[in-house]
């Protein structure tokens, strides 16, 4: 049994590789809308959906999110991969959706969560890549926090949820396998 | 700019009726497939997909839910409403795919969401109605959480995270009107 979309959701992979190039603005539109049409507990929409392709500002997020990563002992291993390897910490991606939520709402991770997937799947229908991110939490935990937040209109009581990286896919890659044993019937 | 899975994501609503009826099992094993396919922080899939249609246990789960609002200030009112109407607190669905969350993980109500999300659009593309809820985790916040926990499979350190409920819609309804306030680019 399958359909367009079941194909969407099964070919849907996390891209670690994107070309420099900006997907057509229509798309990004489109991708967009598809994120706010996400439900929610209550349907109270407790996120923002800021959609960056200021290159300078996802330049200052990187750096950033590196610096802080060297003072924070979890992260200290994956720090010294990507300073070692110079690896892309945000894959080279040409944009980033940036999903703040509510602190003030208890199920605000939650409904950041749908929306990241609501952005992954509408993006993979249209042929641009993703990658939902979280590592970027941590340019928002030290000096520049408040910058950052500014720069990303995030509202009062807002803290950062995930990121969406978004573009074109510069590599091919396979979905993770599924796990089947993850599924339980209880009838 | 539109196609088969936008036109998904854009009419995917909440249900608020079912009917009695269980979708086809070959639909529920897709829905559960690609739940499984959802991405996830360094792909640990911090959640299991447990797809309850035990009638008894939705109903032993729902008496259960109601019992311990009625013991919660914040559900006071909700459940004054549900108790005075009669309403059904989980619309009659005669499926309900718990997400229990591994609260080890910091990122696993992110994940948890994401999967459910997947369940949402892949029911909609094949026509299933669906309703994502977090009501049910008053159920297990009481002395009947360990047998609940049980009954539905939790590995250790897992605590409900999500339901979201699958069947038949005995009534249209349309999906929410997205508000286009909550798209900000930063170019």
């Amino acid at each position: 049994m399958t359909n367009e979309t079941l194909k969407v959701l099964e070919e849907r992979f996390s891209c670690g590789a994107f070309t420099d190039e900006l997907p057509e603005k229509e798309k990004m539109e489109a991708i967009a809308r598809a994120a706010i049409q996400s439900p929610s507990g209550t349907n109270a929409q407790p996120w923002r959906v800021v959609v960056v392709t200021d290159k300078e500002l996802i330049r200052e997020m990187e750096e950033e999110t590196i610096r802080m990563m060297a003072q924070i002992p979890a992260y200290k291993e994956f720090y010294d991969l990507v300073t070692s390897t110079g690896m892309k910490l945000f894959y080279n991606a040409p944009c980033m959706i940036v999903l703040p939520y509510d602190t003030k709402n208890p199920y605000a991770k939650f409904d950041c969560g749908i929306v990241s997937q609501s952005i992954a799947v509408a993006a993979q229908s249209l042929g641009v890549a993703s990658h939902i991110i979280a590592i970027n939490e941590v340019a928002f935990m030290g000096e520049k926090a408040a910058d950052l937040k500014a720069k990303l209109h995030f509202p009062e009581n807002y803290e950062f949820g995930l990121a969406v990286l978004l573009g074109n896919a510069a590599a091919e890659k396979a979905p993770h396998r599924p796990d089947a044993e993850k599924i339980i019937f209880v009838e």
